[in-house]
């Protein structure tokens, strides 16, 4: 069983988990996507959930990636600093037996920096193995957690996290806008404004709470209440974003749901813009690192 | 039974209310605090949480504030709105029968703005009313949803409304930040450390994810996170606060615990500010309401 004959990728989340199986020639030949989280993972049951990946997609050696190699997760893959090059990453692989590897995170601790990632690496280098990210460039990897990743020379020089998606999600599912926020998330003139609020306002916790009172004053429809507040987190994270010294072109990389919203956002804040597709990325990451692997 | 006798104030908000046996000299002579806030009133069953109060403080006629009075309480007193004095909060009381009266809330929707209060009205009359605070002045009134309000010739003028103990709260019990958040917020080294980062970043949701990288990256100490957190979120707020164009001196009403981080905040802005008992000023506004009843 070689890796050069095909091998299982995992980005292992906090609370979700997405395997490809990838063929010798780097394509997805078979996937699945399952709630089998890190945290739902009782103590001691780390080599039963790695053993039912196998019985889904085939008994090959296994790349994992995510919060599986965090302190919480199977074996601990400990940060590596930034700058972080591929090669860097490879050499950090943690190998709980020849058949299995855990993709390190990376920090940025330089100066007052601190910050942390774990599994957007694979799709960063990915993308830039694939041709699909300027290895010098600006990226944006909207999710619970947006990164915001300045590559130069194809490493990761420094990146920031925004918790715009986990903020949105705990205001819709425990707080007072609870009720206002149960309706679908979608691009038009309520999301717009909610951007354009976001870009240019400094004071996010007022804003929130007026959502609300727009409503009751009516000053605001009820229905429009979730795209504006989806619009007002995610202009603000640009906003944060864009403070960054760097070109002019954005990359936003992600699940395309995400991704149109945040290159909308971007494109209000008059920078251009480009989708990448972060699966894509995921799998060419994976195949560049499991290629170094014997 | 006349107001003029003694009544019963009560601060009912939607998750606690709080109840105060006033006698006819405006003091205090018995008072309660339990968990029946609005949210918890079955449908139809005010009539019994109204009687419930009389229970414990005796049959006196009823003063009610707060969201017992929004249109999902008992009986709807539609917001009045700003400026607002304690005369038309006095017209605008609703009367369930001469035994009863609700105190309608304040809207501020004059140009852009869009933000309510209920509740917290009572307190600043009152603090007006017994020469508590200043009637031209910048006052902070924290608590679920922080107002900063400013006061002119003893009225309300304009309000701001910040959410940021709703936000620390959501975050201790729903987010990633949770287990850092579980310790008990103090006056110190961290708290003051959060406040000049909040005053001074505008992008808070990026410091937020920060708090838990630096304790991962061993760049801060678990225990301080609690307190790091909730300075950076009040030290948000007062920069947000502080903002309006006003007189320099703050006060600060509302319950001790709350009004002594922010007073320390508000210092650590180069503001001079003091502190107000909002119980206190909740009583005095209640007896200058209740004056005018028959």
């Amino acid at each position: 069983m070689r890796w050069s004959d095909g091998f299982i990728a995992v980005d292992w989340g906090s609370t979700n988990r997405r395997g490809y199986l990838v063929d010798g020639s780097g394509k997805c030949a078979g996937e699945f996507e399952d709630g089998e989280g890190m945290l739902s993972v009782p103590p001691g049951g780390f080599p039963a959930a790695v053993a039912q990946i196998r019985e889904k997609l085939g008994d090959k050696p296994l790349l994992l990636a995510g919060m599986v190699g965090s302190n919480r997760g199977w074996v601990e893959a400990p940060y590596i600093p930034c700058p972080a090059s591929l090669d860097q990453l490879i050499e950090k692989l943690v190998r709980p037996s020849d058949r299995e590897a855990i993709v390190p995170g990376i920090a940025d601790s330089s100066g007052e920096r601190a910050d942390v990632m774990r599994g957007e690496e694979v799709q960063l280098f990915g993308g830039i193995a694939a041709g699909l990210l300027d290895p010098d460039s600006l990226v944006c990897h909207p999710g619970t957690h947006n990164k915001w990743v300045t590559l130069r020379r194809g490493r990761i020089e420094h990146f920031r996290t925004v918790m715009t998606g986990e903020l949105f999600s705990v205001l819709k599912d425990h707080s007072i806008l609870a009720d206002l926020l149960r309706g679908k998330v979608a691009l038009g003139d309520a999301f717009s404004a909610g951007v354009r609020l976001g870009l240019s306002s400094q004071d996010l916790p007022a804003e929130l709470f007026s959502v609300r009172a727009r409503v009751l004053l009516g000053k605001a429809r009820e229905e429009d209440a979730a795209s504006f507040t989806s619009g007002l987190l995610i202009g603000t994270d640009v906003r944060i974003g864009l403070s960054y010294p760097t070109s002019a072109q954005v990359t936003v990389i992600g699940r395309p749901e995400l991704t149109q919203l945040y290159a909308a956002a971007i494109r209000d804040a008059n920078r251009p813009v480009c989708e990448v597709d972060g699966e894509r990325c995921f799998i060419a990451g994976a195949a560049a690192i499991a290629e170094k692997l014997s």
